[in-house]
């Protein structure tokens, strides 16, 4: 398929993208800066900014007008990965096969780096000049991103996911969980390039918004699925992880056949969803393929 | 004065606002929305929306039209007092008269109530329909915030603030911190006030901002000296902390005398950069006096 063949493209304009909005490390504070780029720069498989651009090439956005929202997005999701490997949270050494940024760091300055960052993904999309939308759709992609990552969304999905450690979540709990922890900001990187789209139906923008929403949920089974079927070099994060910890997975909730069918279940409905849009939402349908097979 | 007489309107005012825009503690996740409501009401001075309803006085701004951006400032400065508390950062224990956030929760509760009450601030500017000014407005207000609470304001000078700790300062590095860490908010609370706001001249916003930035460095200068001359009781916090932690602080820097010489100077360089304001600036000398005369 073509965006497969565009994949590396697309992941070294987020690379250039992201170095570009983030502070050099020759500014002070300088121990910061070297954290934020050490957490966003250098690995990450980039899934959220891809799906951005494979909906802009569906809606036929050219991707310079997507490159803010989707280095806002990936830096949202790594300060969130920065801040749940501290000890206090997963307590997790590896990432990215590289030591965690409070490792590599220290513990406070991980925390503020993650403080920093998740400021730098709302400043982008607030001063984005290539971002030609009008003001109230620029306000409406704010609040998007705000409700994705807030206490409703990837911050409440956290929380509930340290409280469910040792817990026996039904489906639905574990659904619930995901829905916020993952699916949230999953869901956004879609819509956000999305909106403002002036050829866009209401009827296209909820085939978006079903894909997004299915695509969103099939991610986090396949990764609970890598945690068990994977291995750490090509996971770049400590396989089995999840077990160790106790917690609560699609896997060990419904067991591993009914968990790998729900992910192909969801794969298959997130491809039916693009239905009202086309032949030109092949990038979108490569993208839910990519998510179910994907490796790492 | 009648600012005076009004303050206890005004911060029951806050109260009210924060009240409404934090997420109620019957909405799950039930233990991370009730630790962003302990972090943030129930005590505070509420300095930095004080300033800001001060300046709407100033510029005769209804109240109702700062409720959100007032809101939003102080959950800011709410979430980095969490944050800053926490054993990898200052490791306090006490904070407004009762338990730091860590303490009365947990470590990674409060590193998730922290990251999810920053996200509602860029809401609350986002959303808040009271606030009655054009998007483009808005959108340089969420800027300000943005500017204000990153790696090149709070969060940076916090970063510069934990590399200082046993460092030998100078007067400039040591401003330049607090420029940062404190100043920089103090001043987005009187500058979001003074945006979008017709009839106010160059002249006039230049003349608010170099009050604010006065303000803000009288502010943290005062802050370190009620921390040798304070009692903890007054204080609600640990008297006595930077010190024990070898802190760099300005009477630690410049001696007590100089470090209140200075304070004053500034308080005299707040009040005078107000002139152009003329009589309506009241309240924001009023405050200017306060900050420098508060005994916690």
């Amino acid at each position: 398929v073509d965006f497969a063949r565009r994949l590396p493209d697309y992941q070294e304009r987020v690379e250039r993208t992201l170095d570009r909005w983030l502070p050099p490390e020759s500014e002070a504070p300088q121990r910061l800066h070297a954290a934020m780029r050490y957490a966003v720069l250098g690995g990450g498989k980039r899934v959220r900014p891809l799906l951005m651009y494979a909906t802009g090439e569906t809606l036929g956005i050219p991707p310079g007008r997507l490159d803010g929202p989707a280095a806002a997005v990936e830096i949202i999701h790594a300060y969130s990965l920065v801040h749940d490997d501290l000890p206090a949270m997963d307590d997790d050494d590896l990432r990215r096969g590289r030591p965690t940024c409070h490792k590599a760091f220290d513990e406070a300055t991980a925390i503020l780096a993650g403080d920093a960052l998740q400021v730098l993904a709302f400043e982008i999309l607030t001063r984005d000049r290539e971002l030609q939308v009008e003001p109230k759709a620029r306000l409406r992609m704010l609040e998007m991103l705000a409700e994705a990552s807030g206490s409703y969304g990837m911050a409440g999905g956290q929380a509930i996911d340290l409280g469910a450690v040792g817990q026996a979540l039904d489906q639905v709990e574990l659904e619930d969980m995901h829905r916020k922890k993952t699916g949230a900001l999953i869901r956004a990187s879609v819509l956000l390039a999305a909106t403002g789209v002036p050829g866009l139906t209401p009827d296209g923008y909820d085939a978006l918004d079903l894909y997004a929403r299915r695509v969103g949920l099939a991610f986090q089974i396949h990764d609970d699925i890598l945690d068990v079927e994977g291995d750490t070099a090509t996971l770049g994060k400590q396989q089995g992880a999840d077990r160790a910890r106790n917690k609560p997975t699609f896997p060990s909730v419904l067991g591993m056949d009914a968990a790998k069918d729900l992910a192909q279940q969801l794969h298959a409905e997130a491809v039916d969803a693009l239905r009202p849009l086309g032949a030109s939402a092949e990038p979108l349908r490569w993208m839910s393929e990519h998510i179910v097979t994907r490796r790492n």
